[in-house]
């Protein structure tokens, strides 16, 4: 079980309310390969939590990210990285729902639960701690990371978990109960890619045992959605991608049918981040006829409202998670990881902290 | 009562099973005015059925269809019109759901019941009576109407309306229960325009009180549009329209708010025939934070089922109809009507046959 482990080698206690000095990997530059040095953690401010980092996976916005595509002004040194799992080092003032020791998942898309958004079940972009690219420093302007000599360092997407002790806002952890520490690898699935697929699929794209859905692109997020769409019972799952490699899932059943899928009404949802300035080619009337489009953020899954209900589905088997982690590796070998992402040959790469 | 005042004059049993020479008004080119002129209405076939015309209104698709905008291979002549009410002459081999002398208003977007959309509750788009501005002929290929001297009359939006006598498919009919005359004016409106309004502001966008709705474009589908959010209680309804004329209406509400509406989250709905080749310059990342595209057709409604629901509540005065009607004219001026509308001046012009 993932808390012992970290309770017995850590002494969560001797650290609550002192600088944190740990590794990380940092990026100095756009591209610029990952440097693991020694960073200092300061303590978690009102409302805000300190994990130790136990998985971090690598998604495709940390690629995009590190490579400064998503915004037009880049901050370096940063700390990328959004998929993670952890254990509560220390809380900060006021944060009730979570305590030290609690075994967690992080969430680039928070939950405040307080704003006009968070009470409103159209939409799971809260307000406050919604996924915001542009984001670099916590809520009060300030960083909890800084070099050795003390220079700032900038945070990313609400989370920065490329790292072995970040500092995020209490909104963007939701609580997990692992079985073992196992469960907990799977888990960290659902912190960005998995849940976004499969929440694609049952949240936003609402798919039931008669729909047919085709799914472009066969990276975690895409196949994330194919298995959310298993998991509905949907007959018809086709696979779109550009890369052969991808074909030898058993998700894939290229179509016979003699009408071609993309006539008929329906719904494409877009997912990720797309940093080509390409605009999408639509006439009106493509739309005409019932069909939409839609962009979906974290699957449209309130975080910590929603996400512990999945956890518990994944852990009874309904979603597989396993399949998702090809491959694992130490944490110094993050710029081994980066590689096999953008070569296409990982789909998440689970790096042990 | 409207079913009176056609029994009395018109003997419906006399003409039963005979071709009907009647007054239509005939499209013999595109843009070129309309020529009221005698025809033959054949009588109606398998599944059809044949109905007197008693009031029908213009409709912006109107428009495109008679300037030939909506398809790349025109047909002339044709009779063109959907928006209409009318009482049932003659029914054909089948039908079972509507009889001679019922008051039907008639709708371009039919419901089989039987195909797996009408059975699917994502779409209102009947595999067999859908929408379709390339259909010209009955679902036999052939048409109902033909000139006096014997030449085929091609039909328009499943419906024709522009005639004393058509004949549609009983899937594109929807009985209705007018209180009286002016009741049934009304219930016209909701052949096509205002049920496209209200529908895509209650079915398509769910609007609740809480939701601000901006309509762009403020002919009788945006004026729905807004009638459908008020009736929902939507508190903020901001209209925007070129036409200073339009800005009279109580309807509209410029806002104050310091935030411009398009920021945040939210759904576009897309309505009507867009003729332009002009794409939609629409970035993937514009659409990221939850917003979505939809286009709607006929507000969503699957017209047979749920229309008379919508006519009730619309007699019980939850939605005002009587607005929508802005002129009524005798139907041989139909050209004087076309006018209206293309200078912008009515909302619906209800022509008497």
């Amino acid at each position: 079980m993932a808390t012992s482990k970290v309770a017995n080698g850590n002494g969560l206690s001797e650290t609550k309310g002192k600088t944190i000095t740990c590794k990380a990997a940092v990026a100095h530059g756009p591209g610029e390969p990952f440097v693991v040095e020694q960073i200092l953690v300061h303590p978690p401010e009102k409302m805000e939590v300190r994990i130790k980092i136990l998985y971090t996976s690598i998604c495709h916005t940390d690629l995009s990210g590190w490579k400064g595509e998503c915004e037009p002004q880049r901050a370096y040194p940063r700390i990328f990285g959004h998929e993670a799992s952890g254990v509560v080092e220390s809380i900060g003032q006021g944060v009730s729902d979570i305590k030290e020791k609690d075994i967690v998942v992080l969430i680039f898309n928070g939950e405040c639960g307080e704003c006009t958004y968070c009470k409103c079940e159209k939409t799971n972009m809260c307000e406050k701690f919604g996924v915001d690219p542009m984001k670099r420093l916590m809520c009060d302007g300030t960083s909890r990371f800084s070099t050795i000599d003390g220079r700032p360092i900038f945070h990313f997407l609400n989370t920065s978990t490329f790292t072995e002790y970040t500092v995020v806002d209490s909104g963007c952890v939701v609580k997990v109960n692992p079985q073992d520490n196992l469960s907990l690898k799977h888990l960290t699935m659902l912190s960005c890619g998995v849940s976004t697929g499969i929440g694609a699929a049952w949240n936003t794209a609402n798919v039931h045992a008669g729909s047919s859905v085709a799914v472009f692109g066969l990276g975690a997020v895409g196949l994330a959605v194919a298995e959310g769409a298993r998991a509905r019972g949907v007959s018809k799952i086709i696979g779109v991608d550009i890369n052969p490699d991808k074909f030898i899932t058993d998700l894939i059943n290229p179509t016979d049918e003699e009408k071609p899928v993309y006539e008929g009404w329906g719904l494409t949802v877009l997912l990720g981040i797309h940093s080509s300035p390409k605009l999408l080619p639509i006439h009106p009337m493509e739309l005409f006829d019932g069909r939409r489009i839609e962009g979906s953020v974290f699957g449209g899954f309130k975080g910590k409202s929603q996400l512990p209900n999945l956890a518990t589905e994944c852990m009874q088997g309904e979603i597989k998670l396993e399949k998702f982690i090809t491959h694992e590796l130490p944490f110094e070998e993050i710029n081994k990881a980066f590689d096999l992402l953008i070569d296409g040959k990982s789909l998440r790469c689970l790096l042990h902290l």
